[in-house]
């Protein structure tokens, strides 16, 4: 077994710090190496789906690699909705599943399925450990798989992979038999990071100066300061303006005072719906940058598919990109901040240097002295700056615009403009949509109310399907630090709630909050179901008894089976489901007494707690159509 | 959309008449067409997972396909566990999974995962709809598969097929719209019944007659009175004895007197826990004939494998046989009860005539005058017999042991007695070990006092892990008409009472009773949230507050990890869950309280019903230990 020991300490020295286990008997050798290492945290949950999705809150909390250990047969399955999220949101997660040894497979034995790529074409590779490990080649393959296995795991861009580990009785250590981790050799793996060629960089750039109509859009990212700056940088030499749902992210203060025209924009759900075609038309971009992964707002994806750009670049270092607004023309292959950052340096040195005095003149834009003597213009605060290892630097900013001729800033302005405009009013006429009095109790405005509460620092954990949407609509509330998760890969709602958790046990100290419907909520209850204590967490259950989103779409509201088959009504409350796993219960089924339970919500009292707000489907629906209604003739 | 429609009058046709959806938008034409069928129930079930295993046990109850609906995503990733256990339990699925066209894939749409052939090795097979129906040779092509896919599925042995539906919108008809159900021409299969050839017929009679110790085991199979009964006149003929686990449902009265002899073995684990080398000895077969699917008495598995029969059958009429025992030397490509019968048979015309004269002399044996004249040594009562369309016919049956010559029958008995002896003396043991005055409240005699209450006709459901072995020693109360049922395809426990709600749905009129344990109980609680009544409902929950079934083995029982990582001690009761899903709710932790709460639970009352018994996981391996130790002395 000494080969199967050392999986632990091999994941440990390439920095996986937490596994979830579920019990089996199978798996124990698995399971004990893990529990007694000293750097390695378990935590055991015994439904294999939830217990997956708690592996991936840790790895999205985290921003490491977590692994997983389940027994054999069908455990391995239950972990597969988690499996493809994990690979759809490039999640790193290192997939142990403990199987009976070959010869075995298809014997009739209990717990006995097909355990091979047991993921298909939703991991990112599949290794096998050797069932024999007496051999000296069989000890240096089952040592040098783990390490491939973490590493491909975590290489960008990252994702599960499966490690189907074959054991023989018998399992377990004698009673009081210590065990020892030897110092087994890892493999590491270092990426380097790709940089534009000068000459690529002189054309980008060229184009960018000569396209009146540049627009980048963020699809779903991490919050990533140094990202945060680049772009802002980006925004503000290039004055172009960037959109971004809730999930990319970009919401997040970087510290800096900016100008509002480098603003991210984040109201688009709510304009994209105004049935203006001047307005569209102002809209239109001629070159689309993208970077990050999917968006929510299926109006803005229309939109920019109808608009039909004659260039759209996607930025993304590596891995298959996605060719979501049919209109993609050149992918570039740089992290987004790298991208960004050259796009806007002065230092050419960072991008390896100029090919020649022709480029070099072409590359600078206006003279370097003239960017420097515009620095101040912007304080960029404390940045901690990834690509300086002496740590945080104060950065200030050269005059926006600077990178472009009069000319081109006055036609860039001139297409930026719109957008500003809109994003303002549209925070405009929600702030007086949601204030309308006399309105009935319904979930749009509660989410609304909802949000202003968020405190700094939140993770903010959106569940599939109507919680992301709302949100996205509203919009996070401005100058907070708060980070918004959503499982956004597949969009399932099968482990909201679990992935929520698993972001609470990786940063205890933290306030995590989930928004969630009944559907997604009720799905996902053993998320609870462990021994593991939350105070940090916050579940906000948007109960309307049934699939709600179903009655908010066209098609399904016209259909007769839309009550039993569509929305499928259910009568749950949580309440029970609080007292089981003993979280602290709130309720609001008005107003008043939403006001009330949020405040005494969200107080800073130790304890997970769950506040459960009833509203009613019909209502809601009846509000959200006002909403849209309201929304496509308030525009002027 | 009228090629998707076909899809529900194709499955009505070929006799599919009960549908599993889950609610989804991508579905809709789907759950549409199935709703508006006709010949078609539909039932709709949020959690994917629960949806299957149910889906599952309305199959299984109604030994006929039943069909799952979903949308895209990783919604059907979440049957996976069902779709595996399907497979290795032979249970016939049509699993419909909506999916984008194939243009959309890994485009960062939303519920977007890679869904072709999305449960590899755990799947008969898998289809493809086309995406673009206007073509009269993809309609062709869209009816066909829809038929084959249905006849793959029910093919011996039967198990899961996908169909994979890219669905382009608009999903839903106008409002007010009609569906057309076209008479689509279906493509039907109808199985032929292998029959044994004459020499191989003469052979294996041959072989029988010459082998004196001769050993019948039965794996997991549905009752099936012709097998009983055909088994039965075999045990009876050639005087073999025949051993079952619970699940290979033996135990079924066939409405026929029989002599002990032709009883079946069911205390098999019980006395192969004896450490006694003499009875092991006399058990010994040289010939083993097996039929059917996974046994669940681990003793008796490696019983079998010590004892290295010189020869093995096994008969199975098609698909992969495993070699459970390491000994298998002979497939034999018949349904068993072809095989029973056949080798009991005087009607020679029933396998196709005889080659030679001195075939038909050795292939009869006794004469047939002989056999004729002890007609009505048992009587056999009225049978169904599947072989005759006239339907029930009364059969009488001859002298047993009349195949053999009296040498021959004097060994074989010599050889069967040791084994009934051996099955009587654990059944007087186990009545005494269970009547043991001031034993602690515990789970095994509560397991035993439920039994006995199981109404006739009654479909017992049982979950793993411990449920099924504890079952399994205790035995089936005899001469009661209880089909046995459990999971044993996969062994999980991650499906085990969505199973019994399918059990309870397919066949209203019959009561189902689930046995389970906490672990199982809650992994699965989402096999009641939807709407449907189940007032036939009886579950029987053992909540011992960990997996007990690791403090009953040597190996985690020792280790420090015991009750955090392998038992993973778990507060939780089931008040809340009855509460929250409008279970009538019994508990007991008493035998005092047990014996009240079974008299009411059992009640014909109608609505389903939740009985909790609580034991100590401690008491609980401390009495079993006991039982074992007792079962090594007590044997004489």
């Amino acid at each position: 077994m000494q080969a199967v020991y050392n999986i632990a300490e091999i994941c440990a020295q390439l920095g996986i710090t937490d596994v979830v286990l579920s019990p089996g008997s199978r798996c124990a050798p698995l399971t004990i190496s893990f529990a007694r290492h000293p750097g390695i945290t378990v935590r055991t949950v015994p439904d294999e789906r939830a217990a997956a999705f708690i592996g991936l809150g840790l790895a999205q909390s985290q921003r490491r690699a977590v692994a997983l250990v389940c027994t054999s047969g069908t455990a391995g399955l239950n972990y597969a909705p988690a499996v493809a999220e994990a690979y759809f949101q490039q999640i790193p997660l290192v997939v142990f599943t403990a199987d009976r040894p070959p010869e075995w497979i298809d014997q009739l034995d209990g717990q006995t399925i097909r355990q091979a790529d047991l993921y298909g074409a939703h991991a990112k590779g599949t290794f096998t450990f050797p069932a024999d490990t007496s051999h000296a080649d069989a000890q240096w393959h089952a040592a040098r798989i783990v390490s491939e296995a973490i590493n491909l795991a975590q290489q960008f861009p990252a994702g599960p992979v499966q490690v189907n580990v074959p054991l023989r009785e018998p399992f377990y250590p004698k009673a009081g038999e210590e065990l020892r981790f030897e110092a087994v050799r890892v493999i590491r793996e270092t990426a380097g990071v790709p940089r534009l060629p000068s000459p690529e960089f002189v054309a980008l750039r060229r184009t960018l100066r000569a396209t009146p109509r540049v627009l980048v859009v963020a699809g779903q990212h991490h919050p990533d300061d140094a990202l945060l700056l680049a772009l802002r940088q980006f925004t503000a030499a290039w004055q172009v303006p960037v959109v971004g749902d809730a999930i990319a992210n970009l919401h997040q203060p970087v510290g800096a005072t900016y100008d509002l025209r480098s603003a991210p924009i984040s109201h688009h759900d709510v304009f994209m719906a105004v049935p203006e075609p001047g307005l569209k038309e102002a809209l239109r971009p001629d070159l689309l940058i993208t970077f990050g992964q999917s968006l929510i707002s299926k109006s803005l994806k229309l939109y920019l598919r109808e608009s039909a750009p004659a260039q759209h670049w996607h930025v993304q270092a590596a891995g298959p990109v996605a060719d979501t607004f049919k209109s993609l023309t050149r992918i570039i292959r740089l992290e987004p901040t790298t991208f960004f950052k050259q796009l806007v340096s002065t230092d050419y040195a960072m991008f390896g240097g100029l090919v020649s005095a022709e480029d070099t003149a072409e590359a600078q834009g206006p003279p370097a002295e003239a960017a420097a003597a515009s620095l101040g213009d912007f304080d960029l605060g404390s940045i901690p700056d990834s690509s300086n290892e002496a740590g945080p630097v104060r950065l200030t900013w050269p005059k926006a615009g600077w990178a472009l001729s009069e000319e081109n800033a006055a036609e860039k302005v001139s297409y930026a403009t719109p957008w500003h405009k809109a994003d303002g009013w549209a925070k405009g006429f929600l702030e007086e949509f949601i204030g309308r009095p006399d309105q009935p109790f319904n979930e749009f405005t509660a989410f609304h109310h909802t949000l202003r509460h968020l405190e700094d620092g939140t993770a903010l954990h959106l569940a599939n399907s109507m919680a992301v949407r709302y949100v996205n609509i509203l919009g996070i509330p401005e100058n907070r630090r708060v980070e918004v998760f959503a499982n956004r890969g597949t969009s399932g709602i099968d482990g909201c709630t679990s992935t929520a958790v698993g972001a609470a046990l990786a940063q205890p100290e933290r306030p995590v909050v989930l928004l969630t419907g009944d559907v997604a909520f009720f799905y996902d209850r053993n998320a609870f179901w462990h021994n593991y204590p939350m105070p940090n967490l916050r579940v906000v259950l948007f109960n309307n008894h049934a699939g709600g989103i179903f009655r908010l779409i066209d098609g399904p509201r016209q259909q007769p089976e839309l009550e039993e088959l569509f929305e499928t009504r259910q009568p749950l409350t949580a309440e029970n489901t609080a007292r089981d796993f003993g979280l602290r219960y709130f309720t609001a089924g008005t107003f008043a007494e939403l006001k009330l339970a949020l405040s005494a919500f969200f107080a800073p009292v130790s304890g997970a707690a769950l506040l459960e707000i009833t509203t009613n489907s019909v209502t809601n629906a009846a509000f959200f159509e006002e909403y849209r209604k309201a929304v496509k003739t308030a525009f002027v």
